[in-house]
């Protein structure tokens, strides 16, 4: 099974990045988590992308914040699918980084997720591996039903106790 | 192979999906192409999304306008992943559809690519079936080279002739 | 006399939600409150909005954030007016729960209030239910009475107490 | 059966809104069109929406761009439900006119629709008077029924021709 | 000398409008604060801005947040020059106030300034003011000197105690 | 009776700004029409700006467009009332010009009309110089009598001849 | 004298970018025009910004649009000043490309000019050249005063001729 | 060696551009601090920015908020390059502010970095001098080894301990 790359712009992300951590184990996903700058270590970044592939990983998880580079620079270098996640900072509340993410020119994709969407990175790397792997996706497949009986227990809960007592 | 299943909200999205279309035949990938509304037609949509899988597809794009809900609409019936590509209408440029895509709550991730970047989303749909599949991955490899040709030609012709007779 | 429904997309919406249901009362309508996610439950989301005319609802009332496809989603599966409040979230300040929930493309329309606008998808539920009604209409018209002498009153107190003591 | 009152701030609005009152005949509703600006005429803006439920209306649609004052301005002078369409104009794309209607404060409550929404505008105004209505809800469930069998129509020519030829 | 009346939509904007009488008080000038609702007291609004200039106001001043309609429904009573301050609320950070004041159509001007901006308020309705006072004019020179002044001694005290004791 | 003082940053302004001159004319009122920059010619922009009042002037009109500085720049110079015109370019749509026009920060005001809105600053202009002139006060009375005809008139017209007619 | 490097991520940006060439050659300085791409020639990309010192540059100018990373991109390769320049693309009206190449995060500066700022940048770029060349400044001031010359020939022409005939 | 000028509009701006001072004084610069405002001090700017080649200035850093003016005042004064910060402030997120530096029209450019980019902009300053400097491009290339060194360094932990210990 391959495994997971993230890797985030700078140790800032850390405390958006640790929901794709969490839930690539509960899937029992291997992963690495590394951090590297598309600016401030262009070469280490490249090398990173660059062998991903020949170091078993599948999927490439970049998340990073302002004009976020990171991603696409990753997605330059590599014909892995990578997920990127755009950091809110201060200022134009993530939009800046969205953009930057996002809005990649023909020819380089990168497939963006929600401003600190890391839970959701990491899901999607979760479908990507799935394809090729039934038993991943059946993982999957239960993971929707836990998420779909929450929500059912808490609408039980508030037809229970009203709103006033939720 | 995993085919690939292209879903748009309206016919007047066509012409802007056709650039998915002639990478996915570039790239050697079979792929179906539906037109079904999230919201005209809800019954039609869960459908396809919910058989997909079954059906032969291993990778979703999904291509709306406005309050573009049908991507993420796909995403809540499907384990399988799913790219979105926000259209472009008049008043706020897109703004509205790539919120509507991107910003999509934890638990249902949806890949997401610029506004109106349909081959992107085709190259990315590719990249994710290649994960499990050396000789597409082969392809999106020539793909890169091809690209960077190209770049290269241009850039030779602007040293030999010039910017203004460019 | 209809009752008035409303579906929320998450329990963290609850306490924006909370001057829905103090208006209804206010105003003596009957309503119900649910947790519903178009995303976690679509099944569940679909059946509560197929059903709700015949389970003597008239109005609805949909909250949510983030990509807020609730609404949309539920007005695709009813003929009932559909009342949608954009749920601030972190991030872009709200907008993008705004775009998604007013931007509908023509033939579901969703009603949208303001952003967090709880107390007035109440009152326009109202409206809507005293159309048909007007002993209801009387009350929407002391209730708008009841809102000018308050301002009436801060006012009077203004020139009384002068602006450093108000 | 009560009517329809549309109020539009300027003739210049006139060819957006055709599509409302093309709407509402296939409904088989009254309506009435008036051209009434929150500024120019604020006297006679009045007497419109105060009168309107005497003379006969269930529902206002009150049309406008820019500073678009007049959806909120009628909603002060009735307890009708007032629907706001935001009126698309150079510059800033339709966000000065939908902020101006849909982030009403606390109180005066406008069912905002689309930029340009008139069509749905319309559906929004039939689905109010159908609450109370049991014919004119078979007709907007005829109507939906129709909207899902054009997408069908639409979705096997492309099945049929194929994306080229469509 | 005219007077300035100061109307404000909620009690919630009087910390910002406090610097407008403030200032106010400075030039010497005589000023009203009245609390008015464009939407829940319309009769009493239309009172105060049709009656201001009988009454002795020389401008307007006039502050609202969200659909901020307060500024244009004053400006469409009278011919007196009304300024208009958009006040910040949760959300879209004052710019749904500033569009909704800035955006007027042609025909109703009203004079805005920056978002919070209370005191700027204060100032422009002294310049207008003093257009025919040469006394006041004055004032308003003594004013801009003592401005530069206070600049003058910051950056004086910068030189003098350096960057890191300042 | 004082002058209007026209100045615009560009003569690419003109088109837009020939109907201030049309408003003022309308109104009897005389005015002067320059070209000059804040950036390009900050000399003679500052000695227009200073010598305003002494030369005849009780109210500047600045428009700009892009980084809008003009009207600030000038507003620093003088204790007269100026009055801000955001002119539409490509790009942000005329937002950057709002923003660099209305945000002024506290000491100096700039009374800001509509992007673009060159008759609005005329009107504004008049109403300044009217507040000590009460023949120039019917003059607007009387213009605000003519809009309201006009209006009327248009609303006539649409019930006599119909919408499709009209 | 050191030459200015000019990069543009696309052949389509020329148009804009001839802007640069005409000012450089004006001001008597050397400078090459490249073609290259972040995301298709990465390494192409990073060979020019590495040996742009040593190839007898002193400033750089990268161009692009959407997520224009090729500014940012050559900035991390380089102790050069590089110079961005947004090039507007449909969509967010440029937005994409400002947020992507000012937002640089510490470390990495890229001196950003205006959407599609072609002249601005090639000044720019002169005006670093100049700091250590009294010549070049001496042309820089010749530049400034023949732009306000221009300014002042086009306020005397509407002198003479009114803003009609103008 | 030339020196740097810092000019911040307001003292308020003071805790920001403390990164520019230390970033200078790291790389052995020389500098000056200086208050003053495009508008409450224009006289003062003017001959800051008109004197500052003569007294020995290579560069000029101008920090302002809101409509910030201040670094195009400066750069409309001197042909030395003027770097702009824009300053957050409360409201539109510093959008207000960047629009304001960033879109200078075409002949006077202000150099921009990110929004509250004090570090940044120093970092520019030092490249702009180290053009004619070889032991000054020496600093920035150790710097940019030291930054990536950091880099290197909290990546090598994050090895060590893990993503939950770190």
């Amino acid at each position: 099974m391959p495994k997971v790359l993230i890797i985030m712009g700078s140790d800032s992300d850390l405390p958006v990045m640790k929901a794709s951590c969490t839930f690539l184990e509960e899937m029992g996903l291997e992963y690495e988590v590394r951090i590297s700058s598309a600016h401030r270590v262009p070469g280490k970044t490249a090398d990173l992308a660059k062998n991903a592939a020949a170091n078993g990983f599948g999927v490439i998880i970049a998340a990073a914040g302002m004009a976020a580079h990171l991603p696409g620079v990753i997605a330059a270098m590599t014909t892995l699918p990578v997920i990127g996640i755009p950091i809110r900072s201060e200022g134009p509340g993530g939009l800046d980084a969205l953009y930057s993410i996002v809005q990649m020119p023909p020819g380089i994709p990168v497939a963006t997720v929600a401003i600190n969407g890391a839970k959701n990175a990491a899901i999607l790397a979760t479908q990507i591996l799935a394809v090729a792997n039934p038993e991943l996706t059946q993982r999957l497949v239960d993971f929707k039903a836990k998420m779909a009986q929450e929500v059912e227990k808490k609408d039980q809960r508030l037809q229970e106790v009203g709103i006033l007592a939720y």
